[in-house]
């Protein structure tokens, strides 16, 4: 047998190749987001997914690249799903609203929070080559909500006074730590409380100016 | 050998074996930060320490009495260092503003990110039986910051309109996540974005109304 460590490219495979490799991927993003990844073995994955070991070997040779290829699932995903038309390019402090509504009404928030960011802080100390492509993830999830306040600025929504990076890392990180705690808490009030905070002080920059924060 | 789970409570040990249980407890620590739970063995943790296999198990039967110990110390840690005279009971800005400047400065925070929170979110999935001594020490630190913008209200120095635990909720939830964003990024950027933003939302509760983001 060869010895690959690399996971297949799903542009080299045939299109049943790649219906297998999504199946795989899918079922092995599940079980890591419910069990996290040290949990998650190559028995349960093939049961889940109904595939043979040599299958899975043949996909994902190792468990690093299985894991960076779950890694990118859950970041196309979640990045895809911040793009959507829901959340209207984030150009408006309403959207941002919409955002912190869903993942506060998300019953799985409090069980195992982010799809991403629980990965992530479960593998950032481990071996697993995958940093780089965490980092890729998170920046551009960041970059959708710095892109989002520039265009609130543009439109001439919200101050230019402000830091549109400065505020997209509170929100990123509220939102990141806020799933934490609200795991951890087994309550969603820690998160909540985070983003809704966090939005009032995007808001505080809004042109005209608030009154008083009257939705509090 | 009996089937105990549990480690030996510190109280009923004799002075010497309190200082090998603190002694084990201080490299567990140590190894668990720099490399995750999972990654720290048995053997490194008695190499590191100077112990034997049976002294370890006489402290400390499984893994799962171990890591709880780990939470404890690292909370009691985290937490006394909150209640130190360096940060006067947060009931300033200042006092914030010194408490960001440290973990900004802390030259581990971009590498192994909180003591506690890394810890809480590699193991919040997995078996072990810990998540009510995560959420007891979570909500102590809560406290800590919620109990200083309580005084800080009563000492008329932030409005009356804030809401004391949602913004200690923002502040521990940016903390958090900010960790887990510079370590990812190997880069302080993210959390000290998030910090600085974080208390310049306090801050816009200052009383008297602070005039403009003057430091920002």
């Amino acid at each position: 047998m060869e010895a690959r460590t690399e996971a297949r490219a799903p542009q080299k495979l045939t299109g049943k190749g790649q219906a297998t490799r999504a199946r795989i991927l899918e079922h092995a993003a599940e079980l890591i987001y419910a069990k996290g990844v040290h949990a998650t073995n190559n028995e349960q994955l093939r049961r889940a997914a109904g595939i043979s070991g040599s299958q899975l070997n043949y996909y994902f040779p190792t468990k690093e690249s299985l894991v960076l290829a779950v890694i990118q699932w859950q970041a196309e995903r979640v990045l895809t799903f911040h793009r959507s038309e829901r959340f209207t390019r984030f150009e408006s402090l309403d959207s941002l609203r919409e955002w912190a509504r869903y993942y506060i009404a998300y019953e799985r928030s409090c069980q195992e929070g982010c799809t991403l960011g629980s990965l992530a802080s479960e593998i950032i100390k481990t071996d697993l080559d995958v940093r780089t492509e965490l980092a890729s993830a998170f920046r551009q999830w960041r970059d959708i909500f710095r892109d989002g306040i520039e265009r609130m600025q543009q439109l001439g929504r919200i101050s230019a006074e402000a830091d549109p990076t400065r505020l997209a890392h509170l929100l990123l990180s509220a939102f990141q730590g806020g799933m934490l705690l609200a795991q951890v808490a087994r309550d969603i009030a820690p998160l909540e409380d985070a983003l809704r905070a966090a939005i009032d002080h995007v808001r505080a920059f809004a042109m005209p100016p608030a009154e008083e924060l009257e939705d509090q």
